[in-house]
């Protein structure tokens, strides 16, 4: 209950399934969010099951009354969150709100176009919910580091892509008329989708060349691609060495202001003076 | 107007000209460089699906009257340009002049040659033009530093490629040797091919050993490709490490003005002058 | 015989029996593990060359004996080790007494179980030991450098491989939907070993994408898995450059004796003590 | 002449040879390395080109011819090089002593061996020699950077071979057994073999497994492959940061001995010394 002046006695019962539903502090709240993984996880095994044939012929029934059984757990679940967020709207609009709709939906679409409870497998997306809810701190900063990496790199990274759409643009047109449609590189896109399996070094040898000057361009496109992959492998490392190089980094020393300390450091490495969390322990010095 | 003192009634209209369709800064140069951009998308597209041949057999006429009305638009354009310019010969050898001009003849080599149409495709290198000219900063700023990232490892990919292609030539005649002709290696070129597909990891598979020593000669083949991919990552990293220490320097000496210190420098690496945040403490010289 | 206090008359023969088996410091001792390392490799090459038909054909009886010969050495080493340390069961328990133990085992189950044997290459693990007690000091302190940087890593890896899986779910039952059970497709679990194939640019090709809405998101898969293998490499690079920073550390403090301190600095960062080569500098502080 | 103290007319012809032959400073001597490189590519290309049918079938007595114009050029330099080396027997043991023979060697076997020619192509090692004799001095800096970080890597990466030899003798015996001889695993090498290419990610798709549980272990190996691909990377990486951190070292500041200078600095980073090469410089102080 973080906000106990505007109570009221709805507003006591939703902010108690406020607490179980949305956060994990309680005994109930962190039962209810490790339940929700279980049921999120088996009902898209029970998706993944259904698509194999054999399974699907010998189990019709019982997947597709665990199917509606788990649609039925998540529509109660959502109504549970309509009920418990003070703006409903605004949930209903976030992210997790859209996701957590879109879990439910592709049962009922199913009545009317047989095979689109395929689209349950978007359940999967929930889980980074429990994730965030279930607090698994050290993960989580594990990850926004890497979304933070990520974040400063999407410039270069789009620059990045820019220059690889365009050199599929030119090979797969160069490669079209080189090969033409006998071997297999039958319009510019579908040439443009050979240039990025081979420049991305995928290779499926679905289409592969088959005259000398051919193969001569697919080995000059594999060597620049096998450059070109070292872009941006070199973006994210070092843009992950910056960002893990700044979350230390709020240690200015005391004495000269100097920053980049590690850890572990209890003194400033330029001057000597004692650094801040250290300050407390007056014999240090 | 950059150059007033050369105006001229010729000049003043020139100089106009030149402000719309090279630059910019004002609304109406804008509005050209985002309208271009959009026509050399569709341009593009239209080359594309041309090459599709349900749509080309379909949309002939539609096509065809769309590529010359892109082909006139851009011939216009090139006509503007030489106009707009003090030196027209330099634009013309300029990179840029060059592929304007190659953005216009394939449609009319076309007329001889069926086909050479699709060589129309070398009009998506005219967008790096309106990036520059849009003035995407940051993206450039991005794009720069790849570039001197790259710049700077020029001598090492030099002696990364030959020695790539060193063991392509010694691998490829070793397998053409071991595998032979019935087995796809039927030619030390063809052989070379195989030998660049499996180093770069693409691994197409149109041609593979069969034999025990030819597959075990792959493998050896595979690890050290394996590991040789890791140079010029390697390289690469490196290199954007040391282009993004030099950029986000905010430290110049307040004596030269120098910039690109470290970030644990005390005194300017060019003048001795001790640096800004250090020049507070007078205790440090 | 390291512990020479609690010797006794058998105590003496097993603490000689240890130093033979378990450590390489005595010629005895280092001769019985060069001896020991070789029976392992052959062991294994029996192994592998009995899976191969033509020789297991031909040299059927040859291949048994040695094989039931390797696995009475290894009964009878197993044995020794048994009574050579003091507690067995401790012994028994530990990683490399359960690998000793399933390096015999198969040849057992073989009589029941036909091709049990194959099962022997577990021996392979074995060699581990032979490298630990052979000493190669080097190679091991290595070994642990990376075994640093991955443990270091273990929670980026986490949430990465999370990442990776729920791509593939969700790309899987995409793909099933639009390329379907007729160009091998045939179920979400078939079609998340097809994205997790093409995610890590393995690309076997055995499935591939036909229709063009497939050949578009195939596209994308190739060139996100292109950025999300950058993930895992920035990972380990700056994770081995921070442990590779740790371990040439010449400069322990005078004050205190930490290692680990950075190439710049001047005091310790544990106990602010001036480090060892700034000590000559009296005016420094 | 280097030595002319130990001149006599024989040895002031051989050290005339020597100048021209071994050494690229005069106008012949270059004159000589060059046209020596044009030799070996044509050369190489002579023995590629006859590997190609439709090439041997037409060219063969031109080709022939060349064959064994070249080979007599070569053994006529080889002849020249024991002449102007004081201690020819040096040389012939010498690694590219022993490269200029094979350059040879292969014509006069091909007469008794039909075929052996091919091994002609080792002549594509003495473009080597001619690297460095032509004193393509930043070049070979680059190459020296590159072996000093793959020799200081070398410890990290003889543990990953073995790693992953591990892997694939395991993972090998695994797939054997479960995806057997009818789906392509007919014998452990061979598994050993696919459990390369995938691991590599290379991924030929010439073995493929079929069963769910062979993909299931298929994919965990592409994962781990994943996650293995990073390690000799980073391990590249670090080493090349290091070694190019190195590179400029040589520079101790004569006032607080500080090292790890850029090559541009002129002040000590730590205590604003002028830096040694710069001492000459009254003015700068």
């Amino acid at each position: 209950m973080s906000r106990p002046s505007e109570q009221s006695p709805t507003g006591g019962f939703r902010a108690r399934l406020h607490t179980v539903i949305f956060e994990a502090d309680t005994p109930a709240g962190k039962a209810f969010d490790v339940a929700l993984l279980w049921v999120i996880v088996f009902s898209v095994a029970a998706v993944m099951l259904e698509s194999v044939a054999a399974v699907r012929v010998q189990y019709a029934t019982a997947l597709s009354v665990a199917e509606w059984a788990f649609t039925v757990i998540f529509a109660l679940e959502y109504a549970l969150r309509l009920v418990a967020v003070r703006r409903p709207l605004d949930y209903m609009r976030s992210f997790f709100g859209v996701v957590d709709l879109m879990a439910i939906l592709p049962s009922f679409l199913s009545v009317f176009f047989p095979g689109a409870q395929t689209l349950l497998v978007i359940r999967v997306l929930r889980l980074l919910r429990v994730f965030r809810v279930l607090k698994l701190g050290h993960l989580l900063g594990q990850a926004e580091v890497l979304m933070t990496a990520l974040r400063a790199s999407r410039a270069k990274i789009t620059v990045f892509l820019g220059v690889v759409l365009s050199i599929a643009v030119i090979m797969g047109a160069l490669m079209y008329m080189v090969e033409g449609e006998r071997h297999g590189f039958d319009s510019i896109p579908r040439s443009m989708y050979w240039a990025i399996v081979t420049m991305t070094t995928v290779g499926f040898g679905d289409i592969t060349p088959k005259t000398v000057l051919g193969q001569f361009i697919a080995s000059v496109l594999m060597i620049m691609g096998y450059g070109i992959l070292a872009v941006p492998t070199g973006i994210v490392s070092v843009e992950l060495a910056n960002a893990s190089r700044m979350l230390p980094d709020t240690q200015a020393c005391p004495g000269c202001g100097k920053q980049g300390h590690d850890l572990d450091a209890r003194y400033c490495k330029a001057c000597g003076t004692a650094l801040d969390w250290a300050a407390s322990k007056p014999e240090s010095k």
